[in-house]
């Protein structure tokens, strides 16, 4: 590796990386496939052994009637609005201004299902109870994301979940849990996945955030609503012949990943340290109540690039592939703790900070 | 195996089976990987080489500027009628009455995109050029289906389609093919893909039908349409992070079966005749025109299956797994050749239609 190379070259050739449970490549598919029978059935258009089994397992695990498997979780979630709308008959609902629907799905609540959203709490902060009371507009549902990702993963105080779920039962307002990361917030709430889920009427949950599988999700809920979910599935082309090689992935890494949650959840606290303790960087969350958080860092992406660059390339440790410019003349990154940490020397991690410190202070 | 099984239990166990590639199991997925270094990077949301390569290939094969691979067909047609639709300012389109979109969709079309279908034809006949001149209302596009799956696989001659096309872009309304089974009809009309495909504007091809894939579609049309059609294919939610499972399965069943369509087309013909030979069944098309056929059996479900399980048994040939009673008081079933049919022995599949024709005497 070379300095003229981009961050993310760089970083994908260094032996240690921080980020991650290994590369996205053909291997995890191969490596999830090699246990299985081959002449086990395919499933067959969301019939069959292979995703009814999966569906029900999970459905136990976060305590609902049913659930459904999806191709993505941006079907999953606008289906479930859209089932909530229909049934309130009030085309609004209420989310984050950072909401994955609102910024990453290219408009599909607005241009297929022609529901408005309305905004709640600044962007840079949670959505709280008093949000909630104060709204103006009628809506027929609340979207909540746990851990609300867009701003290192921060949550709420459990109550003020439980106090939201209580106020919006009162008034009738269905509430959608956007349990992306759901997994990885168990171990700080010390709650079950079932405990949170009760407090919402649909959850929705993906399988290729913390638990690493290829891609796919959840959606589950009662039985009424998961089987309305269905004709949507297929109205969406979700509704393929085949799932299974998102299914299967999906139910290795599970089985694999689930119980690590706790221990990703302190390596990440451990690793936010670091990064705290270096001059000029500071993490959101302060300290990290799930597997991530952000890095905010003084320097603009400009000049910390180089930096990280020539980093990598003495001490082997490789911190982030990518570096964004925030709106405060800084930049910043996403960090995400999984099967990587576990295995880099302390020496090494300890001496890549130090070299860290290093430079900002040859600044 | 023994009577008392369902038809599709009996025929699952015979030696030889008349239609099909082989069974839709796990094995599917694990043949087409173990030639596959695993590390190979997965595709990112419809970035990177497994996609784009595969994408670019298509788009050659269907003489077509540029390519997308969807999930499914079912989301690649509804977004492309709706492009079609935004771009002539027309929400109506039009289709044959057994459509895809129409009848195996749950009007995702119309609930989604609020486009109407203007249904042409009856719906056991093909759509001709005079059904087309004669429509009373502006449509946006035109949907052709090659080979019409659900009245048997029938063709229009290539004539008639160039007429179509010619009428249509001098109309300026958009033609698009539902070329789901489109590999499948290339030996008939002795032309390639390409120049079929040259005379529509939009084009969707499956990877599960003759290729024997998982699943799978692809897009195929100018740049300024594809690009379009990304963003549509963001908002339904299936602009999946990974698609390679699918990808690759695709490649390698392309790779191994697009050649043998004529193979097929030929094996078809063979078969429709046994059928045909036997009392009180016919074939549609009488002499098929691609891999796939209906048979059309005098006699009900109810009498034919006991007879059909028996045959099974005493031959160990399975000729389909299912029977549906049809309109006029006798049942049917949907034949397609792939690569199992090369290697039943002559001798097997004589005695079968022998036997079949024994049964049918004693009624």
């Amino acid at each position: 590796m070379n300095a003229d190379q981009s961050l993310s070259e760089v970083f994908n050739e260094t032996t240690f990386k921080v980020t991650g449970h290994g590369s996205r490549d053909i291997q995890v598919l191969k490596l999830a496939l090699e246990q299985i029978d081959g002449s086990l059935d395919s499933d067959m258009y969301g019939k069959g052994k292979v995703i009814e089994d999966f569906q029900d397992k999970i459905a136990t695990y976060l305590g609902k009637e049913n659930a459904v498997f999806f191709p993505s979780g941006t079907m999953a979630q606008q289906i479930a609005l859209r089932i909530w709308c229909d049934q309130q008959g009030i085309k609004r609902v209420a989310y984050h201004p950072l909401c994955h629907l609102e910024i990453h799905e290219e408009d599909g609540l607005k241009e297929l299902h022609h529901i408005e959203p309305v905004l709640l709490a600044d962007k840079n902060r949670l959505i709280q109870l008093d949000d909630v009371v104060n709204m103006k507009e009628d809506i027929a549902c609340l979207l909540l994301e746990l851990p609300q990702r867009e701003i290192g993963g921060q949550l709420p105080d459990y109550a003020e979940i439980e106090a939201i779920s209580a106020f919006c039962r009162d008034k009738g307002i269905k509430l959608h849990l956007d349990g992306a990361r759901l997994f990885e917030i168990v171990p700080y709430y010390q709650k079950t996945a079932a405990e949170i889920c009760g407090l919402f009427d649909s959850v929705y949950v993906s399988f290729y955030k913390g638990i690493g599988g290829i891609a796919g999700a959840v959606l589950a809920g009662e039985a009424a609503f998961i089987n309305e979910s269905k004709i949507w599935k297929r109205r969406h082309g979700g509704d393929l012949i085949s799932l299974y090689p998102y299914i299967l992935t999906s139910d290795y890494y599970f089985e694999q990943r689930v119980d690590k949650m706790g221990q990703y959840y302190e390596e990440a606290k451990e690793l936010a340290a670091y990064f705290n303790r270096c001059h000029g960087m500071s993490t959101i969350p302060l300290e990290p109540v799930s597997n991530m958080f952000h890095v905010h860092f003084e320097l603009p992406k400009e000049k910390l690039e180089p930096l990280l660059k020539n980093l990598y390339i003495e001490t082997g440790v490789g911190l982030t592939s990518y570096i964004r410019d925030n709106s405060k003349g800084g930049s910043y990154c996403e960090i995400s703790v999984g099967d990587r940490y576990i295995g880099i020397p302390k020496k090494d991690l300890d001496k890549a900070f130090q070299t860290l410190e290093r430079y900002l202070n040859q600044i």
